[in-house]
């Protein structure tokens, strides 16, 4: 079987990484690949390793001759064509925010805008580690946002033990690298600004990720205080890390957590008692690396880390479409034993 | 007026700053600087931009044409030669560990050995910021740890103004360029393993800066919990940025005491509420940056910058011998209006 | 006395630089700088460390208050302003590309478009290691370019000795920083982009600053070949480094020739022989500094670096407005002795 | 067929990358990997994204287990291993300079010392793309300089093709990520030395690598000039980006003989006019990219780009062993059609 896709938003980092992981899959064809700042050209002239595949406009997209979509494209642009992909019966794998919150009243609160397609929500939340079963041949699946991915693996399997202090606030310190800024020139995203320098932005309970995180962990467990987000950006082009201070009521029972949730997991490595998580494990790679370190009785220290291009946006679409269309999750991604 | 002074480590990171300097120093004269592996060569060699000056080794030293001795050694060989200088009527500015800690059982317990020269300790801890009067004229000061020093300007206001919640963790996070791990080499600092990379280390209570801050800060607060602190290296060459979560019991308090300890600080930035602290705001100069944000009610993150050469270890070095010999605190450092 | 400058488009990366150097010139007071993005801000809203200074539209500078202007244009933009300048007597240095060229039918071929001022041409080219007379006193004078500024300071004493094999190609392989590029966002200048690669850019005859180079070398020898020029982007935000391949008639008078050439120059290193130039000789200082090595008995390669900002834009610009007032031309550069 | 292997040297940057391409080799096992420095760790030890692999001292290789021997030893350690290897049936491809010289008086005079088993010399030189019939079935090949290779592939088919002009001088720059260097510490190639900077280093006549190139250029062409080669230190990990300047004859001629030597080249990539060569093309790829300016009649530009861990070394090896075996050349490298 091969499955027909297509790519909206081709040229940007997210999208030019899934396009690679997409054209070297074995049961994936790239059937049409769009941009609307370079239609025309092929993306080559975006990327010197990128495969040969010319782009269009999303406007000239065959919808018809796809099996599904993969959705790359800025907040508020993106649903309006997922819509129109499912109603010609073409799934939607979306990597923007459109279909990730449940509640369009908390997409409007956190991106100032009133929800393009409403009528779509809620739709399944594709972090599959954390639950695949409504990932299986859905029709739509919402991409989860790079920090929300590697601060839902640090606390997740927490919440789900109910080990976390009830009302405690959860501290999660992130830096992540400048493809996580997009492709789009911006003066703070500049070689020249962020060369030398390291800053942080958006902190405490300011970040769009934040409603996401909050909305995932409380379907785990309803008692718990408030995330506290501080994203820094890193002098490197990608990876995110987490560093998640839980106030947890068990410490054998929150590292135990962990095991019992990722056991078996192919693309999630628990490092062993003093290896710490580095950026080094995971970058161009679709993997997940969690180290658990305690530093009090009642205080556990996970950094989590990930490529916030694969398993914080491209290889974590491609596991949800492999899900979708019930191939092995990790086709395309790592070798699949016989 | 011109005191003379010896550098001790002229040829590492720190030791290359001091030089440079007290060099320009406008009462200063470099009377000698040493260095056990360059003795006999000149400091350009160890430095493009260094200034013209010949290294010895330290037992070379001519002590007795010196009125003061800046030592950029490593612990345990520090303060022996802090003793030799004192016992010479020499006054001594000590950029190790060795005279930081008031308790040489401390100091057995967190580096290990047996103090080198406990009849030494106590000694007056050279953060001026948070207390001047004990370091005018002193005969020797211990400058404080570079972490140590971002650290404490962040959290010893809070400290002093008794708003910060008794008994709960202090939480910082905080990162560090690469200069901060010295000039001799060592595998984990190449190029090519920090390049791309971001990594903790140490993290929760192991590193040995804990015992300095948390000695400063039960100085000022006995019912203070304690500090969980998670150092990771940066890929850059210089910076110290720490995010500090400080549970407050006053939010408006809080903010206050800043005000209150760093009103006239000459080279302390309290950044205007929505402006974050960033290293573009402190590297290659003598200051610190703090930015304060309300994550909660109880919650407030501080943001604290410096460079970790500079106001983290040779710049506060110059301020402490200014204070010693009765100069204008920022003498060589920042322009001295008349 | 006070010089009271204005500079034009302030918050670029040059212009920073420019109102740094100024701003503390011991005989120089800044009384506006423009900026057209961030007119009715403050300077520091640019940049951290910025001094605290206004920003106006450049058609509201107050001309009539200032003793000179300093524009960090781009080219077209700039000559107008200069002639309006020199129309009321206000001196100029003008640190775009618009009066370096003689000839403007040479500006035309160059940049595509006719000169916007040709009545002022031809004005002085400031590079005053290699003639400071026509600058002393000046009304006006060309700031050179930063890659003219590194070729030039490698090529112009062996052109002046007579030295350099008629005819033959004079290869430069050039390399800079990003901030080379300017501060007005592009694609090819962001973070992600630059981090991890090396690029050439036109190379062989198509860069503008062969203009000014080649017009500098003729007047000094008449018999010169081609300069084959190709320039590269660094992965750093500032330096440059100019790798010269000078086919020589007499090695050990090309050699002389920089000896010659150089002596006594404050702001240009000449290194000792096995010692080679690199951008950490000079990033940050207003210096340029230069290594000789033969390569064969007729091939000396000369390597020369700069700071893009400084000696290639910014505290050049500082020299030749010393030199224009009269000032010692080191002064707000170096210190001077008295 | 399985093709057991041994890899010596597997802890530094050569060694990392070839285990990682051996062990992903469809016709390929790594029986064992040698380290002394880590002996009796896994190799996980050495490197986060390592597979899973004892770590055993050279002598306690068991050399009648395999089949070859891939050897990423310093000179002078890896000939008597390769002699070893040989007399015992087992195959060599030698990744150290020990056999690229066919002649032990040239290897003394630039290595410093006598070759350690001129008896094992002349030795194939394996870059295949430069001539393979000498490599299929070979017993052991001396894989080429990484510097070299980026060289050779810009230079070899205009000396093949005879269009170069006769005794001229031919010009090098060559910048090389800090990888090259290897990863044993030394100071120069910290982090904090090397961010920021760009230095030149053993430019002229004086690099070792002049050697291999010279012997291979003149089986091509015994009228060739000397090559100036220039190297430099780029502030990246990894990547060789060589800028060579040649005169000649023809450039019509010049230019049809890449087209000529590279047609059906699936891991060389001849760029179409108007592009140029970047590391970003080549970067953890088995590729090299060439581009061809003309900057006058007389003068070609070839911009030669490679990963110097790959194509300047690991990759490489795999291509020569694939040879050796009779394997498709580029098995464990690209997808092999059927």
């Amino acid at each position: 079987m091969t499955i027909r896709v297509g790519v909206y938003g081709a040229t940007g980092y997210t999208g030019l990484e899934l396009v690679r992981l997409l054209t070297a899959h074995p049961a994936v064809t790239v059937a049409f690949a769009t941009s609307e700042t370079s239609a025309g050209q092929n993306l080559r002239q975006s990327w010197p390793q990128a495969p040969d595949l010319p782009l269009i406009s999303a406007a000239a997209a065959p919808l018809d001759d796809v099996d599904a979509v993969l959705l790359c494209l800025p907040h508020t642009r993106s649903a309006p064509i997922a819509a129109q992909a499912l109603a010609r019966g073409v799934r939607v794998v979306d990597l923007s925010a459109d279909l990730r919150l449940d509640d369009p009243a908390v997409y409007a609160q956190w991106y100032g805008i009133a929800h393009p397609a409403p009528e779509l929500l809620p739709m399944p939340y594709g972090l599959p580690e954390l639950g695949r079963d409504r990932l299986r041949g859905a029709r739509a699946i919402a991409n989860p946002g790079c920090y929300a991915t590697s601060v839902l693996l640090a606390l997740a399997p927490l919440a789900r033990a109910r080990v976390l202090v009830p009302g405690a606030p959860l501290i999660v310190d992130a830096k992540s690298g400048t493809s996580g800024a997009g492709r789009t020139p911006k003066q703070h995203i500049l070689f020249a600004e962020v060369h030398g320098n390291f800053s942080p932005y958006s902190i405490g309970r300011a970040h769009r990720h934040l409603a996401e995180i909050e909305q995932v962990l409380a379907g785990e467990d309803a008692t718990l205080g408030p995330v506290i987000f501080s994203p820094h950006l890193l002098p490197t082009d990608r990876g995110i890390l987490s560093t998640v201070y839980a106030p947890v009521t068990d410490m054998a029972a929150a590292q135990e957590a962990f095991a019992a949730c990722y056991a078996g997991e192919p693309l999630i490595d628990l490092l062993p008692p003093g290896e710490l998580a580095t950026l080094a494990h995971v970058v161009r790679t679709p993997r997940a690396a969690l180290s658990l370190t305690s530093a009090s009785d009642g205080l556990l220290i996970i950094v989590s880390v990930i490529d916030n291009l694969l398993k914080g946006a491209a290889s974590q679409a491609v596991q949800n479409l492999n899900l979708m269309f019930d191939l092995p999750e990790i086709a395309g991604l790592l070798p699949v034993s016989a």
